[in-house]
């Protein structure tokens, strides 16, 4: 090829990558968060550290496990003395694109959420005040809350800011379809492809779009027919009081779908199939075919992006001044 | 300074070296592992893997935390079901160089000793066969026992073996102290060296000695005086049925001790300075000043080494063949 024509035809193609993305209702993430490096680092250790929980046993990953998608995994969470928790722990990845945190959207940023699980006596059971003291304790932390903070005094505010700045890096960039969104048009395969198209057509894009697909809005589970479930949990209603927000929960996330199962708010349904077809069912009042469902399904595994990458955090000792863990009770 | 002066000086100091080096009843470290990097790499995964356990909420790395010293610094361990475990959680830093697994020496080497955890009803509360069925049903991990061991047949053998290949690699290399043993005379201070010598001439050194600064011989827990604890713990004699292996333990490493605390096998020393009065008093029959434990508390701070540096590992996802995780029970 002439090199002539080859510019022309890769101005083309950009061209054509441009108006593509232009035109499509999912966004891709970006490649790299913007965040202070320091606290980042810190907030690093500290979503690592079990200290932060009452048996010394419980961190941030142990329910978003950044080994496993930013899940457990499981249908509710296991949390202090093995107590079962009442809902799905959702994903920690991209959850800074979340319009708030929480199913329910009751903590409205990274930071606030942070907060929550430490000191819920069903999660890590500890409490602000016992956090502070654990930490403040360890001289190691001290020096990195003054770099990080130009102050060594920790409080809970440097804590979950910290915290909630690691967070914001857990991005996945690079996934096939923001490849193909980018333009590579061999990124995914045909029925993935057709199962993106039926995802726009079948009108799961009304909900799941932009940048984090999803997590953008709050919606009815169960706006055709009514969810069943065992499942107390009552979405925004629980933050509102309103009626019409019963059962009304953040829609979340598609990326990375494949490893965040089981799925929704109750961890219900196991598979991806299983979650397609309820939800083209109870919100869309449609009855996929096998051969659709699976279109989708293999559409929302061309989500996966980048896991995030790096050293597993090496955690500063206790010493004698250290409020001791108390895993199983006094 | 000329050259050739320089150059005597380092030969002379190499000399000293040496011989300093072949006096010292501690050896350092090796600075590498030599293991088969694929099973070691597949292993790390294992390591980090909860599906190995019952609930899916405990791997091996949740008691033998390679963020804090290679222990979960608890007394005694967290198991399936929150229930409490017999006894302390040894580090699994440099394991390699133990005499044998576990305090009553029990499993032989590393490999048997992963097989362990798995299946006892009060750690992760597993069984061979179900671990077997579910690492077997993810097709990625299939993938890498197929390059790792030249065949796609995942057994518990396997298993344990690439788990144990990730253990070997986890040494501690660089340690102030082996430093010091090195030649580097500034590595440790005077109060430090003090100590290494009151640990010496103490006797401390007749069972801590070798690479692995202990873990090479069984040693009675009260060899001059009977030791008090409510651990119900036999030591050897669960092994041996030998009425003279009462109370018989494996004599701990005291490689990055101060990470590793609490400490004894019931974990009821919380201190350094505790450990070592304690130690003085019932081995040695011995009552160190306070001036005296302060020195030895600080030599055996010189021998926290080079912690494990690896980016935290991804794991393959699970799908509708995996044996799903049973956290609450049937």
């Amino acid at each position: 090829m002439k090199p002539q024509i080859a510019s022309i035809l890769t101005i083309l193609s950009l061209f054509t990558s441009a108006s593509l993305l232009a035109n499509e209702p999912i966004q891709p993430i970006p490649t790299k968060a913007e965040v202070n490096e320091l606290q980042s680092e810190l907030g690093k250790k500290l979503y690592f550290d079990p200290r932060l929980s009452k048996s010394g046993f419980i961190s941030c990953n142990s329910c978003h496990n950044l080994s496993m998608g930013g899940t457990d995994n499981l249908k509710t969470s296991i949390g202090h003395n093995w107590q079962q928790g009442p809902i799905n722990s959702p994903t920690v990845l991209n959850s800074t694109f979340n319009i708030a945190q929480f199913w329910d959207g009751r903590a409205k940023d990274l930071k606030e959420q942070a907060g929550g699980p430490i000191g819920n006596p069903k999660e890590m059971a500890s409490n602000h005040d016992l956090a502070v003291k654990v930490i403040s304790s360890i001289p190691a932390y001290v020096e990195e809350f003054k770099l990080a903070f130009s102050s060594s005094k920790v409080d809970i505010d440097k804590i979950t800011t910290a915290i909630a700045e690691f967070e914001k890096t857990l991005i996945t960039p690079n996934s096939r379809f923001d490849q193909w969104l980018a333009g590579k048009k061999e990124a995914i395969t045909l029925q993935e492809k057709a199962g993106y198209e039926l995802f726009k057509t079948s009108g799961c894009v009304a909900c799941h779009n932009g940048v984090a697909i999803g997590a953008s809005t709050y919606q009815k589970m169960g706006v055709i027919k009514p969810y069943k479930t065992e499942n107390n949990a009552k979405g925004r209603f629980s933050v509102t009081g309103k009626e019409a927000d019963k059962f009304v929960f953040k829609v979340p996330t598609l990326r990375n779908i494949e490893l965040t199962y089981p799925y929704f708010h109750d961890g219900n349904a196991s598979s991806l199939t299983e979650a397609v077809n309820i939800m083209g069912n109870i919100q869309l009042g449609k009855e996929f075919t096998k051969e659709e469902a699976s279109k989708i399904v293999a559409f929302l595994k061309t989500l996966t992006g980048d896991q995030p990458s790096f050293k597993m955090p090496i955690l500063p000792p206790s010493n004698n001044t250290t409020p001791k863990p108390d895993p199983f009770g006094k």
